[in-house]
């Protein structure tokens, strides 16, 4: 008989999640089946994207949602043979028998010096995120402004350096003056500290007098309604994210942009990576190159112990991570 | 001597306009010199876009911003020659010299029988900002369900018949229940009264239990953020205006639309006409010629004598029109 470990949410999130939300249970799994492989978790994401989702996607009393990096212990399905690792959306467990539904497998040409948790961040779901809204969402172009906020996450981080391969000038903004500092010493031309700089409206403006060409979202509330006032002409948003209000028990409100929008002729879409999940493989291994060749950084924030799940989850929403939050199991 | 009646904008507004923002003011013009004509106001426009535009394109004490339909009655300008009318951007008065800067004849097959107050309207700026909205903007496809707000003014009016002549399902919302009996007229597939509906929700929902495609956004405030949640996935809007939030003394707010935005992976874009100025002359062709073969109806709303241009501004402003609002002098 096999043990999994699971977080259970046992109660839908009513503001800042807290460790009543969760509740540890140990599920006895069948041997797989014809067609099913057994798997163990390595490595577990916790992401911003799980707080607005549980509400919409899962019940109580549900095993979380989410992804992990796991190893095959047992296989009935030639696809994913045992000792190879996968990519697989199987929520906060530690072992998982199921058949190849939503895994996929490491890439093939993966280095062997690079750790198989960057297939949760920057070579899998947010470094796709930030490849899709800067082409295929922003379509930004050489030369042009790029500004990002919650710049040193998961998304963010890499967000900035492809806009840096690209030929762009990089604004960033994030929570911490550890953060500026990484920010910086992945080449964003400017970076500065959201809550120590007094008004966002000046640090906005000084670190680019001409305004900005294209803005990637990944935070709205209060900060949203000041960038949009120094976008430029026909600027253009890419919506990814909105931690600033997934947390919010009554939702927080600010002027409309209506006026804005219709002035500046501003573009503003929301996205998901889904979306052009047909490109994966080709977006995967472009990531992995630009890795190879040490255009591309990636830090990690690594707690360790599944126990720790949760506080791993809810310490990423209080921005304690630089770079991609993982749990190793 | 050639008088001319003008009036000013004495004082920027602030909240809803009244009298005391304007004067009343006689100027006398000098003969026209070489290059330049002397323009007789014939129809004068009151447009939404006024009221936002006049704090950020003019100072006090200037002549209100507008355009009008005018006879040369003097012309040192071969382009236009005396007895012919044009559509000029001259501001709120009764006469003008000018060099041809702004100004547009009349498009040369303009029926007989067709006021040619028109050319301001359904012929003019807000009949094109409904064909750009809807080809340039929204890529509105047949089939497609389509949501108008402010349905019986100048651009609304004309953005729903459009999208019927292009085989839409269209609902429109309009203040009033003469509004949506003219709607009804249009050949509009739904319509109600926003103030009596009770719920805008159910109004909306009970238009399109499917949701809507395409939403033209002229309104703004707390109407945009109910409607965003009917939006379907992948749904565009067109942010065309926001005359429910233009009066505001200090600005009204609402729940930030970033988290629907990436739910649904909406596309939002504010626009003006001018933009696609270059297709103007071809745009105004195809919309004479829907008129003519009567899949496009027009319906105004005029007011006599130029001394009641504030009244017709202001009653405008109050949606006391169905159609487009014009002064006739």
């Amino acid at each position: 008989m096999i043990k999994a470990k699971t977080w259970i949410l046992t109660k839908h999130f009513d503001g800042f999640p807290t460790d009543s939300n969760f509740e540890l249970k140990v599920e006895e799994l069948t041997e797989p089946k014809n067609g099913e492989v057994l798997l163990e978790a390595v490595f577990l994401s916790v992401d911003p994207y799980m707080r607005p989702f549980s509400k919409v996607r899962m019940k109580e009393g549900e095993v979380m949602i989410g992804t992990q990096v796991a190893k095959v212990l047992q296989s009935k399905n030639a696809a994913f043979p045992v000792g190879s690792y996968v990519v697989g959306r199987c929520g906060w467990r530690t072992h998982t028998v199921c058949d190849g539904t939503g895994l996929t497998s490491i890439i093939a040409d993966w280095p062997q010096d690079v750790s198989l948790s960057l297939a949760l961040g920057t070579i899998g779901m947010p470094g796709l995120t930030a490849v899709y809204g800067i082409e295929d969402v922003l379509d930004l172009q050489k030369g042009e402004t790029l500004l990002v906020n919650a710049a040193a996450g998961a998304v963010g981080s890499v967000v900035g350096q492809i806009a840096k391969i690209k030929g762009c000038k990089v604004v960033g903004s994030a929570g911490s003056d550890a953060k500026v500092a990484f920010l910086k010493e992945l080449g964003f031309d400017e970076a500065f500290n959201y809550k120590t700089v007094g008004s966002l409206e000046e640090a906005l403006s000084k670190a680019s007098p001409d305004g900005y060409d294209c803005f990637f979202e990944n935070v709205g509330g209060p900060f949203s309604t000041v960038a949009l006032q120094q976008m430029k002409e026909f600027g253009r948003i890419a919506v990814c994210g909105g931690i600033a209000t997934y947390n919010d028990t009554t939702p927080q409100t600010g002027p409309y942009p209506h006026l804005t929008m219709i002035f500046k002729q501003l573009k503003m879409e929301g996205f998901m990576q889904s979306r052009w999940e047909h490109k994966h493989p080709e977006s995967l291994k472009r990531l992995l190159g630009w890795l190879k060749e040490g255009k591309l950084q990636s830090r990690e924030h690594v707690t360790k112990g599944f126990e720790q799940m949760p506080a791993a989850f809810m310490g990423m929403l209080r921005g304690e991570n630089i770079g991609k939050a993982i749990v190793a199991v």
